[in-house]
Protein backbone atom coordinates (compact mmCIF):
# COMPACT_ATOMS: atom_id res chain seq x y z
CA UNK A 1 0.00 0.00 0.00
CA UNK A 2 1.24 3.60 -0.92
CA UNK A 3 1.92 5.73 1.71
CA UNK A 4 -0.57 8.32 2.05
CA UNK A 5 0.65 11.89 0.95
CA UNK A 6 0.62 15.03 3.08
CA UNK A 7 1.78 18.98 2.56
CA UNK A 8 3.36 20.07 5.56
CA UNK A 9 4.07 23.80 6.11
CA UNK A 10 6.97 24.30 7.92
CA UNK A 11 8.73 27.69 8.57
CA UNK A 12 12.13 25.71 10.50
CA UNK A 13 10.60 26.87 13.90
CA UNK A 14 10.37 24.50 16.67
CA UNK A 15 6.65 24.28 16.21
CA UNK A 16 6.49 23.00 13.09
CA UNK A 17 9.95 21.11 13.35
CA UNK A 18 8.20 19.05 15.41
CA UNK A 19 4.92 18.59 13.52
CA UNK A 20 7.33 17.27 10.65
CA UNK A 21 8.79 14.87 12.55
CA UNK A 22 5.35 13.87 13.90
CA UNK A 23 3.58 13.12 10.69
CA UNK A 24 6.96 11.87 9.42
CA UNK A 25 6.29 8.95 12.29
CA UNK A 26 2.66 8.69 11.24
CA UNK A 27 3.72 6.90 8.51
CA UNK A 28 2.91 9.69 5.46
CA UNK A 29 4.32 10.43 2.95
CA UNK A 30 5.67 14.23 3.58
CA UNK A 31 6.17 17.39 1.14
CA UNK A 32 7.08 19.94 3.59
CA UNK A 33 6.77 23.79 2.24
CA UNK A 34 8.50 26.61 3.15
CA UNK A 35 7.35 30.10 2.41
CA UNK A 36 9.90 33.32 2.64
CA UNK A 37 7.46 36.23 2.66
CA UNK A 38 10.27 38.63 3.93
CA UNK A 39 10.60 38.25 7.35
CA UNK A 40 13.62 38.84 9.33
CA UNK A 41 14.18 35.54 10.60
CA UNK A 42 15.28 34.30 7.21
CA UNK A 43 17.63 31.75 9.22
CA UNK A 44 14.42 30.14 9.78
CA UNK A 45 14.64 28.61 6.32
CA UNK A 46 17.80 28.29 6.54
CA UNK A 47 17.49 25.61 9.15
CA UNK A 48 14.79 24.28 7.30
CA UNK A 49 16.34 23.50 4.22
CA UNK A 50 19.29 21.69 5.89
CA UNK A 51 16.55 19.67 8.08
CA UNK A 52 14.64 18.44 4.91
CA UNK A 53 18.16 17.70 3.20
CA UNK A 54 19.20 15.72 6.08
CA UNK A 55 15.84 13.60 6.16
CA UNK A 56 16.00 13.62 2.31
CA UNK A 57 12.46 15.32 1.80
CA UNK A 58 11.86 16.79 -0.97
CA UNK A 59 11.58 20.64 0.10
CA UNK A 60 9.43 23.20 -1.79
CA UNK A 61 10.75 26.72 -0.59
CA UNK A 62 8.60 29.36 -1.93
CA UNK A 63 9.92 32.70 -2.34
CA UNK A 64 7.04 34.86 -1.61
CA UNK A 65 8.88 38.29 -1.00
CA UNK A 66 6.80 39.99 -4.31
CA UNK A 67 3.96 40.04 -2.17
CA UNK A 68 5.40 42.47 0.33
CA UNK A 69 3.44 45.59 -0.98
CA UNK A 70 0.51 44.22 -0.04
CA UNK A 71 1.84 43.45 3.68
CA UNK A 72 4.10 46.46 3.58
CA UNK A 73 2.48 47.45 7.45
CA UNK A 74 4.05 44.64 9.06
CA UNK A 75 7.02 44.97 11.76
CA UNK A 76 8.36 41.06 10.52
CA UNK A 77 8.44 42.03 7.08
CA UNK A 78 8.51 45.71 6.81
CA UNK A 79 10.77 48.60 8.69
CA UNK A 80 9.40 48.71 12.00
CA UNK A 81 10.94 47.79 15.42
CA UNK A 82 10.84 44.22 16.22
CA UNK A 83 8.82 43.90 19.44
CA UNK A 84 11.05 43.34 22.61
CA UNK A 85 10.24 41.15 25.61
CA UNK A 86 6.77 39.21 26.17
CA UNK A 87 3.97 39.29 23.56
CA UNK A 88 1.36 41.63 24.47
CA UNK A 89 -1.59 42.82 22.39
CA UNK A 90 0.10 46.12 21.91
CA UNK A 91 3.41 45.00 20.60
CA UNK A 92 2.36 41.94 19.00
CA UNK A 93 -0.18 43.21 16.65
CA UNK A 94 2.85 44.83 14.75
CA UNK A 95 4.23 41.32 14.15
CA UNK A 96 1.00 40.09 12.29
CA UNK A 97 1.77 39.79 8.81
CA UNK A 98 -2.11 40.11 7.22
CA UNK A 99 -3.98 37.39 6.72
CA UNK A 100 -0.76 35.50 7.15
CA UNK A 101 -2.19 31.72 7.49
CA UNK A 102 -5.01 31.93 4.97
CA UNK A 103 -2.08 33.35 2.32
CA UNK A 104 0.29 30.02 3.74
CA UNK A 105 -2.87 27.77 3.78
CA UNK A 106 -3.80 28.62 0.34
CA UNK A 107 -1.10 27.98 -1.02
CA UNK A 108 -0.11 24.65 0.29
CA UNK A 109 -3.70 23.42 -0.40
CA UNK A 110 -2.71 23.93 -4.02
CA UNK A 111 0.14 21.99 -3.83
CA UNK A 112 -1.81 19.31 -1.96
CA UNK A 113 -4.10 19.05 -5.41
CA UNK A 114 -1.02 19.08 -7.42
CA UNK A 115 0.50 16.37 -5.88
CA UNK A 116 -2.95 14.40 -5.25
CA UNK A 117 -2.64 14.72 -1.52
CA UNK A 118 -5.42 14.68 0.80
CA UNK A 119 -4.02 16.12 3.89
CA UNK A 120 -2.44 19.22 4.74
CA UNK A 121 -0.78 19.98 8.50
CA UNK A 122 0.26 22.92 9.91
CA UNK A 123 1.43 23.85 13.28
CA UNK A 124 -1.21 26.44 14.76
CA UNK A 125 -1.07 26.20 18.22
CA UNK A 126 -2.61 27.83 21.49
CA UNK A 127 -0.05 29.70 22.55
CA UNK A 128 -0.84 31.88 19.36
CA UNK A 129 -4.54 31.40 19.43
CA UNK A 130 -5.24 34.66 21.92
CA UNK A 131 -3.54 36.84 19.92
CA UNK A 132 -3.47 35.77 16.64
CA UNK A 133 -7.28 35.40 15.04
CA UNK A 134 -5.72 33.08 12.17
CA UNK A 135 -4.64 30.44 14.84
CA UNK A 136 -8.44 30.47 16.46
CA UNK A 137 -9.90 26.74 16.21
CA UNK A 138 -12.70 28.50 14.40
CA UNK A 139 -9.95 29.71 11.74
CA UNK A 140 -8.78 26.28 11.42
CA UNK A 141 -12.03 24.34 11.14
CA UNK A 142 -13.56 27.03 8.27
CA UNK A 143 -10.42 26.92 6.58
CA UNK A 144 -10.60 22.82 6.58
CA UNK A 145 -14.51 23.26 5.28
CA UNK A 146 -13.29 25.58 2.25
CA UNK A 147 -10.27 23.35 1.76
CA UNK A 148 -13.08 20.78 1.28
CA UNK A 149 -15.00 22.41 -1.58
CA UNK A 150 -12.71 24.66 -3.20
CA UNK A 151 -11.03 22.62 -5.43
CA UNK A 152 -12.69 19.00 -7.64
CA UNK A 153 -10.38 17.46 -4.97
CA UNK A 154 -11.18 17.77 -1.19
CA UNK A 155 -8.29 18.41 0.95
CA UNK A 156 -8.30 18.57 4.32
CA UNK A 157 -6.62 20.74 6.83
CA UNK A 158 -4.96 19.53 10.02
CA UNK A 159 -3.44 21.74 12.95
CA UNK A 160 -2.73 18.84 15.34
CA UNK A 161 -1.07 21.26 18.20
CA UNK A 162 -4.31 23.42 18.03
CA UNK A 163 -4.82 23.11 21.68
CA UNK A 164 -0.73 22.80 22.54
CA UNK A 165 1.03 25.82 24.26
CA UNK A 166 4.63 25.70 22.97
CA UNK A 167 6.06 23.92 25.99
CA UNK A 168 2.94 20.92 24.88
CA UNK A 169 4.74 21.03 21.40
CA UNK A 170 8.33 20.83 23.27
CA UNK A 171 7.60 17.75 25.68
CA UNK A 172 5.96 15.79 22.74
CA UNK A 173 9.46 16.63 20.71
CA UNK A 174 12.06 15.65 23.79
CA UNK A 175 9.60 12.33 23.85
CA UNK A 176 10.69 11.73 19.83
CA UNK A 177 14.33 12.92 21.00
CA UNK A 178 14.33 15.91 18.50
CA UNK A 179 17.27 17.85 18.16
CA UNK A 180 16.09 21.32 18.53
CA UNK A 181 19.84 22.69 17.77
CA UNK A 182 18.04 22.18 14.14
CA UNK A 183 15.26 25.20 14.47
CA UNK A 184 15.30 28.83 14.71
CA UNK A 185 13.24 31.15 16.12
CA UNK A 186 14.53 34.75 17.28
CA UNK A 187 13.13 37.60 15.14
CA UNK A 188 16.93 38.95 14.70
CA UNK A 189 18.67 37.83 11.96
CA UNK A 190 22.11 37.51 13.87
CA UNK A 191 24.26 34.68 13.98
CA UNK A 192 23.40 33.78 17.46
CA UNK A 193 19.85 34.32 18.82
CA UNK A 194 19.33 37.85 20.38
CA UNK A 195 17.40 36.57 23.95
CA UNK A 196 15.56 39.69 24.02
CA UNK A 197 12.88 39.38 21.29
CA UNK A 198 9.20 38.30 21.68
CA UNK A 199 10.09 34.89 20.27
CA UNK A 200 13.22 34.33 22.22
CA UNK A 201 11.37 34.92 25.36
CA UNK A 202 8.39 33.05 24.37
CA UNK A 203 11.04 29.80 23.51
CA UNK A 204 13.02 30.31 26.62
CA UNK A 205 9.69 30.11 28.84
CA UNK A 206 8.80 26.94 26.63
CA UNK A 207 11.94 25.04 27.79
CA UNK A 208 11.64 26.47 31.22
CA UNK A 209 8.13 24.93 31.33
CA UNK A 210 9.99 21.80 30.38
CA UNK A 211 13.07 21.91 32.64
CA UNK A 212 15.48 21.42 29.97
CA UNK A 213 18.04 24.09 28.46
CA UNK A 214 17.82 25.15 24.92
CA UNK A 215 20.71 23.71 22.87
CA UNK A 216 20.78 27.08 20.65
CA UNK A 217 22.05 28.84 23.98
CA UNK A 218 25.41 28.36 25.17
CA UNK B 1 -16.76 61.93 3.71
CA UNK B 2 -13.94 60.06 2.91
CA UNK B 3 -14.86 57.27 0.43
CA UNK B 4 -15.04 53.47 1.33
CA UNK B 5 -11.83 51.69 0.33
CA UNK B 6 -12.36 48.76 -1.83
CA UNK B 7 -10.00 46.23 -3.13
CA UNK B 8 -10.73 44.44 -6.86
CA UNK B 9 -9.01 41.48 -7.88
CA UNK B 10 -8.56 42.47 -11.95
CA UNK B 11 -7.20 40.58 -14.46
CA UNK B 12 -7.52 42.65 -17.12
CA UNK B 13 -10.22 39.97 -18.88
CA UNK B 14 -13.94 41.48 -19.66
CA UNK B 15 -15.35 40.49 -16.20
CA UNK B 16 -13.30 42.26 -13.75
CA UNK B 17 -12.98 45.23 -16.28
CA UNK B 18 -16.58 45.66 -15.87
CA UNK B 19 -16.25 45.13 -12.00
CA UNK B 20 -13.65 48.00 -11.94
CA UNK B 21 -15.66 50.21 -13.51
CA UNK B 22 -18.75 49.38 -11.43
CA UNK B 23 -17.31 49.61 -8.61
CA UNK B 24 -15.67 52.78 -9.45
CA UNK B 25 -19.26 53.64 -10.25
CA UNK B 26 -20.72 52.59 -6.86
CA UNK B 27 -18.48 55.88 -5.75
CA UNK B 28 -15.72 53.75 -3.85
CA UNK B 29 -12.03 54.44 -3.39
CA UNK B 30 -11.07 51.90 -5.36
CA UNK B 31 -7.10 49.91 -4.83
CA UNK B 32 -6.96 47.28 -8.22
CA UNK B 33 -4.67 44.42 -7.96
CA UNK B 34 -3.36 41.95 -10.84
CA UNK B 35 -1.91 38.85 -10.32
CA UNK B 36 0.87 37.17 -12.23
CA UNK B 37 0.78 33.65 -11.47
CA UNK B 38 2.57 32.59 -15.21
CA UNK B 39 -0.80 32.46 -16.98
CA UNK B 40 0.03 32.41 -20.72
CA UNK B 41 -2.25 35.46 -21.15
CA UNK B 42 0.09 38.25 -19.66
CA UNK B 43 -1.17 40.47 -22.19
CA UNK B 44 -4.01 40.62 -19.75
CA UNK B 45 -1.78 42.14 -17.38
CA UNK B 46 -0.30 44.67 -20.13
CA UNK B 47 -4.63 45.61 -20.52
CA UNK B 48 -4.77 45.78 -16.88
CA UNK B 49 -1.84 48.60 -16.52
CA UNK B 50 -2.97 50.51 -19.18
CA UNK B 51 -6.72 50.61 -18.05
CA UNK B 52 -5.22 51.51 -14.45
CA UNK B 53 -2.74 54.26 -15.87
CA UNK B 54 -5.93 55.68 -18.26
CA UNK B 55 -8.08 55.52 -14.30
CA UNK B 56 -5.54 56.97 -12.39
CA UNK B 57 -5.44 53.86 -9.76
CA UNK B 58 -3.12 52.54 -7.48
CA UNK B 59 -2.40 49.61 -9.54
CA UNK B 60 -0.59 46.70 -7.61
CA UNK B 61 0.71 43.97 -9.73
CA UNK B 62 2.04 41.38 -7.82
CA UNK B 63 4.35 38.90 -9.41
CA UNK B 64 3.58 35.44 -8.29
CA UNK B 65 5.50 33.29 -10.77
CA UNK B 66 7.64 32.17 -7.29
CA UNK B 67 4.70 29.95 -6.85
CA UNK B 68 4.64 28.17 -9.79
CA UNK B 69 6.44 24.96 -8.61
CA UNK B 70 3.00 24.06 -6.49
CA UNK B 71 0.90 24.00 -9.61
CA UNK B 72 3.01 22.98 -12.25
CA UNK B 73 -0.01 20.94 -13.37
CA UNK B 74 -1.70 23.02 -14.77
CA UNK B 75 -2.36 24.06 -18.27
CA UNK B 76 -2.77 28.17 -18.02
CA UNK B 77 1.02 28.03 -16.13
CA UNK B 78 2.68 24.79 -17.55
CA UNK B 79 3.88 23.39 -20.66
CA UNK B 80 0.64 21.29 -21.44
CA UNK B 81 -1.50 22.48 -24.40
CA UNK B 82 -4.04 25.13 -24.28
CA UNK B 83 -7.43 23.56 -24.69
CA UNK B 84 -9.19 24.63 -28.00
CA UNK B 85 -13.26 25.14 -28.85
CA UNK B 86 -16.24 25.32 -26.49
CA UNK B 87 -15.38 24.47 -22.21
CA UNK B 88 -16.35 21.15 -21.47
CA UNK B 89 -15.45 19.28 -18.53
CA UNK B 90 -12.70 17.18 -19.69
CA UNK B 91 -10.92 19.96 -21.83
CA UNK B 92 -11.57 23.01 -19.18
CA UNK B 93 -9.74 20.62 -16.53
CA UNK B 94 -6.56 21.05 -17.71
CA UNK B 95 -6.93 25.09 -17.75
CA UNK B 96 -7.96 24.99 -13.89
CA UNK B 97 -4.87 26.36 -11.48
CA UNK B 98 -5.17 24.99 -8.38
CA UNK B 99 -6.95 26.79 -5.78
CA UNK B 100 -6.93 29.92 -7.62
CA UNK B 101 -9.36 31.89 -6.27
CA UNK B 102 -8.78 31.08 -2.83
CA UNK B 103 -4.61 31.84 -3.30
CA UNK B 104 -6.04 35.07 -4.88
CA UNK B 105 -8.24 36.15 -2.75
CA UNK B 106 -6.50 35.29 0.73
CA UNK B 107 -3.54 38.19 -1.07
CA UNK B 108 -6.18 40.67 -1.75
CA UNK B 109 -7.79 39.80 1.91
CA UNK B 110 -4.04 40.69 3.06
CA UNK B 111 -3.92 43.83 0.87
CA UNK B 112 -7.74 45.05 2.10
CA UNK B 113 -5.95 44.51 5.73
CA UNK B 114 -3.18 46.61 4.87
CA UNK B 115 -5.01 49.33 3.81
CA UNK B 116 -7.89 49.58 6.20
CA UNK B 117 -10.57 48.63 3.01
CA UNK B 118 -13.38 46.75 4.27
CA UNK B 119 -14.21 44.90 0.71
CA UNK B 120 -12.77 43.02 -1.64
CA UNK B 121 -14.54 42.42 -4.93
CA UNK B 122 -13.75 39.73 -7.24
CA UNK B 123 -15.46 38.62 -10.86
CA UNK B 124 -16.56 35.39 -10.39
CA UNK B 125 -19.96 34.34 -12.57
CA UNK B 126 -22.09 31.84 -13.51
CA UNK B 127 -20.48 31.23 -16.23
CA UNK B 128 -17.81 29.61 -14.24
CA UNK B 129 -19.33 28.19 -11.64
CA UNK B 130 -20.68 25.41 -13.15
CA UNK B 131 -17.03 24.16 -13.93
CA UNK B 132 -14.62 25.52 -11.11
CA UNK B 133 -15.43 25.15 -7.93
CA UNK B 134 -13.62 27.93 -6.69
CA UNK B 135 -16.55 30.12 -8.63
CA UNK B 136 -19.30 28.31 -6.88
CA UNK B 137 -21.66 30.40 -4.28
CA UNK B 138 -20.76 28.05 -1.56
CA UNK B 139 -17.05 28.83 -2.16
CA UNK B 140 -17.59 32.39 -2.40
CA UNK B 141 -20.40 32.75 0.98
CA UNK B 142 -17.40 30.37 2.87
CA UNK B 143 -14.62 32.74 1.80
CA UNK B 144 -16.76 35.92 2.80
CA UNK B 145 -17.49 34.26 6.39
CA UNK B 146 -13.31 33.64 6.48
CA UNK B 147 -12.55 36.98 5.74
CA UNK B 148 -14.49 38.24 8.49
CA UNK B 149 -12.80 36.37 11.12
CA UNK B 150 -9.09 36.13 9.77
CA UNK B 151 -7.87 39.07 10.92
CA UNK B 152 -8.80 41.58 13.49
CA UNK B 153 -10.12 43.84 10.80
CA UNK B 154 -13.26 41.86 9.43
CA UNK B 155 -13.38 42.13 5.97
CA UNK B 156 -16.27 41.37 3.41
CA UNK B 157 -15.86 39.25 0.24
CA UNK B 158 -17.92 40.91 -2.88
CA UNK B 159 -18.64 38.67 -6.10
CA UNK B 160 -21.56 40.66 -7.77
CA UNK B 161 -21.32 38.59 -10.70
CA UNK B 162 -21.84 35.73 -9.18
CA UNK B 163 -25.38 34.97 -10.82
CA UNK B 164 -24.45 36.87 -13.61
CA UNK B 165 -23.26 34.89 -17.12
CA UNK B 166 -20.74 36.61 -19.51
CA UNK B 167 -23.23 38.06 -21.63
CA UNK B 168 -24.87 39.48 -18.71
CA UNK B 169 -21.70 41.13 -17.60
CA UNK B 170 -21.22 42.31 -21.42
CA UNK B 171 -24.54 43.61 -21.70
CA UNK B 172 -23.68 45.54 -18.11
CA UNK B 173 -20.58 47.27 -19.40
CA UNK B 174 -22.35 47.96 -22.67
CA UNK B 175 -24.93 49.95 -20.65
CA UNK B 176 -21.66 52.13 -18.53
CA UNK B 177 -20.37 52.41 -22.26
CA UNK B 178 -17.34 50.84 -21.40
CA UNK B 179 -14.69 49.98 -24.76
CA UNK B 180 -14.06 46.31 -24.27
CA UNK B 181 -10.66 47.12 -27.05
CA UNK B 182 -9.15 47.75 -23.74
CA UNK B 183 -9.41 44.06 -22.47
CA UNK B 184 -7.86 40.72 -23.33
CA UNK B 185 -9.05 37.35 -23.41
CA UNK B 186 -7.39 35.11 -25.19
CA UNK B 187 -5.24 32.62 -24.07
CA UNK B 188 -2.69 32.55 -26.25
CA UNK B 189 -0.45 34.99 -26.21
CA UNK B 190 0.05 36.27 -29.64
CA UNK B 191 -0.43 39.94 -31.10
CA UNK B 192 -3.78 39.49 -32.21
CA UNK B 193 -6.54 37.10 -30.23
CA UNK B 194 -6.38 33.36 -31.92
CA UNK B 195 -9.92 33.07 -32.46
CA UNK B 196 -10.23 29.22 -31.43
CA UNK B 197 -8.77 28.61 -27.88
CA UNK B 198 -11.77 28.25 -25.36
CA UNK B 199 -11.61 31.57 -23.69
CA UNK B 200 -12.06 32.98 -27.43
CA UNK B 201 -14.80 30.83 -27.96
CA UNK B 202 -17.09 32.17 -24.97
CA UNK B 203 -16.09 35.85 -25.48
CA UNK B 204 -17.56 35.71 -29.11
CA UNK B 205 -20.17 34.11 -27.35
CA UNK B 206 -20.77 37.00 -25.44
CA UNK B 207 -20.62 39.41 -28.10
CA UNK B 208 -22.72 37.00 -30.09
CA UNK B 209 -25.66 37.19 -27.23
CA UNK B 210 -25.67 41.03 -27.05
CA UNK B 211 -25.60 41.08 -30.70
CA UNK B 212 -22.78 43.54 -30.57
CA UNK B 213 -19.08 43.33 -32.30
CA UNK B 214 -15.90 42.44 -30.41
CA UNK B 215 -13.67 45.45 -30.81
CA UNK B 216 -10.77 43.55 -30.67
CA UNK B 217 -11.64 41.45 -33.77
CA UNK B 218 -10.85 43.66 -37.11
Amino acid sequence: MNARKAVVIYSGGMDSFTLLHQVIQQGYQVYPVSFDYGQRHARELAAAKHVCQMLNLPHQCIDLRSIQPLLDQSALTGQHPVPQGTYAPENLQITLVPNRNMILLSLAIAYAVNLGANECFYGAHGGDHVLYPDCRPEFVTGMDQMAQISNLQPVRIRAPFLHYDKADILRLGQAMHLDYALTWTCYQGAEQPCGTCSACHERAQAFAACGCADPLIG
